[in-house]
C-alpha cells in the first residue's frame, strides 16, 4: 500500500510499504475513505518534535472495515467506521470516567496517512455508522477523529454554555472547530482570535460573534474589553505555546475556565501567576471516544458541517505539497484521497 | 493597642500601634477575641517573602463588632464576626459567581494579630453569628476566617464527594481542615500524607481513613496502590512548593481534579506533564466568604469543630514564641489571646 512517510524535517515521502495485517485478536484493518494532516503533524515536520527514523504519518482515519480479529465484536467487515488517535479498550475505570485517551490499555494509532491501517482494540475504539454515508460526509466524519473532537473537548472543557463568553485562542483547524462547538453548547458570546481572513470568515460562518485580530497582551486587554473588563467565562486554547497559554489564562475571568488542547511545547506555567489567576484549568489530549457517538449523530444530521475546515484536497500521492501548503499557512487543514 | 510586628526576618515583637478607626465609610472597627498565626506568615517569618519595612501581622481574626462606618446596613455594635482575609464587596460579578478572593474591588487585611484592627468593605466581607457565641466555640469560628474556609475551598475545587477517593498533600492545619471538609462532603476514603504523630492522629480524628508517610515519587506510588493503581479521584494541595505541586499532580489519576490553596512559592508546572497528566486544576486564594455562612451553621451547631488544630493558645504579647514553635513545627497552628 501506499503512506506518507516522514523522511526526516521537512521532508515527506509516499512509500509503498506492505499492507497492515490483524496482530492481535482485538484489532481490526481499515480501508481509509479519506485521511488529512493535522497541525500536530507539523511539529516533527518542523523539527521541533524529534525523529529518530522514517515514520509513517497520521492520526486521524475514516472509512470501511476490512478485516477484524477473532475477538473483535462491536464492528464487522463493511461497515463505515470512525476511531480516536488513542486506543482504547473503553471499559475501565479511566475510560468509563470519559477519559479514553488515557486509558489503561491505551495505544496510539500511525500511519493512518495511507490506504490500509491498524487498529488496535477495536470494540473500544471505533464508531460505525448505521449505513455507509454519502461522499460528501466522508470529511466531516474524518473531522471528527480528531480536530472536531479534540475542539469539542476544549469546549467543554472551558465549560462553554448558555450565558457564557468564550474566548478562543488559535485560529487553526482545532480552533475553528472550537468555536463550532461552543456554539452547540450554547455560549451566548463567542470571541475568535485571528488576524488571517480566510479563516475569520470561518469562524464567523461557524458561530463566532466577534474577531479579535491582537495578540498577546494587547489580545488579552480586547477581550477584557468585551467582557465588562473581566475576561471571559471560558477560553480555548489550540496553539501549545508559551504565548497561547498564558493568553488563554489572563483572557480567562477569576473562577473561569481554561480548556487546553494545544499539544504543549516548550511550555513552564507560573505557579504565583496561576494561583492567583482563581482560573480553573484542564485540557490534554482530548477523548475523542467519549464525544464520537454523539459527533457522528450530529454528522449524519448534518446539523453541523466540521468538513469545512478542509480547505485543500489532495491525492495521497501529493502529500508532500499539503504538508507544504500547511506549514506555509496557505491551508487550514489538508485532506488526503487514498 | 498591642499588636504583633514582623521588624526582621525571624523577628516578631509586639507593640503598642494607635488604635485603628474608621476610615471609609464602609468600614467596620472589631475588637477580636482571639487571632492566630498562619501558616503563611511563616514566608515572610523565614525571610523567603521579602519584608521593606516593619510589617503588622495576621489576617485571621473574629470578634466583637465596636464601631461602623456610616454606610454599614449587614452588621453593628456589639455583634460577634467572622470575617475573611481579603475584603470584599460580594456584590460583584466576581463575588456573585463565588470568587470574593477576586473581588474587582478586593483589600487585603492586615494587623489581625491585635486587640482591633479596620475591616473594609464589611457589608461584604463580615458574617454575624446570630449571638454572641459561647467561649469555647471562638477558636473554631477563629479557624472559620481563613484555615476551615482554605481547607474547605480546597476539597470542593478538588470535587471531593461521595464515591471519591481524596488524597491531602500537606498535614499543616489546612490540610488537616481539607481532610475534615472532605469528610463533611461525603468523600469515601481519605488519604492524609503526613509523618507527623500528632497531626496524624488529628487527621484521623477529623476522618482520614488513611495515612500515607512517603513523600514524594514513592508517596505517589502509595497513593496509586490505595486507589487501584489510578491515582486519587481529588487531590487537596496545601504546601505551596514544587515538590507538593507536583506530588499533587502525580497522586491525581487521568480525569481528577487537583485543589490547591498552598500558596505557590517557586513554582513552574512542566506544561508536557500537566497536558497528559488529564488532571483539572483549580486553587489560588479561597473564597471564604462564599463559605462563611454554611461553615458558621456547622461551628454553631457543633457538628464540626475545627478550632482543635489549636494546639497551643498564647497570649497576644508571647507571639514571638508562637511564630517559633509553628516555625520549628512543635505546634500545628498557634492561637493568640489578644
Amino acid at each position: 500500500m501506499r503512506v506518507a512517510v516522514l523522511t526526516a524535517p521537512g521532508h515527506v515521502r509516499v512509500e509503498d510499504r506492505p499492507d497492515p495485517a490483524i496482530v492481535e485478536p482485538t484489532d481490526a484493518i481499515i480501508r481509509l475513505s479519506a485521511t488529512c494532516i493535522c497541525g500536530s503533524d507539523l511539529w516533527p515536520y518542523r523539527g521541533i518534535d524529534s525523529l529518530d527514523e522514517p515514520r509513517p504519518m497520521g492520526h486521524e482515519y475514516a472509512g470501511i472495515v476490512e478485516a477484524v480479529g477473532g475477538e473483535v465484536r462491536s464492528v464487522r467487515p463493511g461497515q463505515f467506521v470512525v476511531g480516536s488517535f488513542f486506543a482504547s479498550d473503553n471499559t475501565c475505570e479511566i475510560c468509563r470516567a470519559g477519559y479514553q485517551s488515557s486509558c489503561v490499555h491505551r495505544q496510539g494509532v500511525g500511519g493512518a496517512q495511507g490506504q490500509y491501517m491498524r487498529v488496535p482494540l477495536a470494540d473500544g475504539t471505533l464508531v460505525a455508522t448505521p449505513d455507509v454515508p454519502a461522499d460528501d460526509l466522508v470529511p466531516s466524519y474524518l473531522a471528527a477523529s480528531d480536530v472536531l473532537g479534540t475542539g469539542w473537548f476544549a469546549a467543554v472543557a472551558a465549560q462553554a454554555g448558555p450565558g457564557k463568553s468564550v474566548a478562543v485562542v488559535g485560529d487553526g483547524a482545532v480552533g475553528l472547530l472550537g468555536v463550532l462547538a461552543a456554539r452547540q453548547l450554547g455560549a451566548e458570546r463567542i470571541i475568535a482570535m485571528s488576524r488571517h481572513a480566510s479563516r475569520q470568515k470561518l469562524a464567523l460562518e461557524f458561530g463566532a460573534t466577534d474577531i479579535v485580530t491582537e495578540r498577546g497582551d494587547e489580545g488579552v486587554a480586547r477581550i477584557k474589553d468585551l467582557t465588562d473588563g473581566l475576561g471571559a467565562h471560558s477560553v480555548i486554547e489550540a496553539v501549545g505555546t508559551q504565548e497561547s497559554m498564558m493568553q488563554a489564562i489572563r483572557s480567562t475571568r477569576p473562577g473561569g475556565h481554561v480548556g487546553y488542547v494545544g499539544v504543549t511545547h516548550g511550555v513552564e506555567l507560573p505557579g504565583v501567576e496561576l494561583f492567583f489567576s482563581h482560573v480553573h484549568l484542564h485540557g490534554g489530549p482530548a477523548p475523542v471516544r467519549r464525544f464520537l457517538p454523539e459527533l457522528m449523530d450530529l454528522i449524519a444530521g448534518r446539523q453541523i458541517d466540521p468538513g469545512r475546515v478542509f480547505d485543500l484536497e489532495l491525492p495521497l500521492d501529493q502529500a508532500a505539497e499539503g504538508y507544504r501548503a500547511m506549514d506555509e499557512r496557505r491551508a487550514i487543514k489538508v485532506l488526503l484521497q487514498p
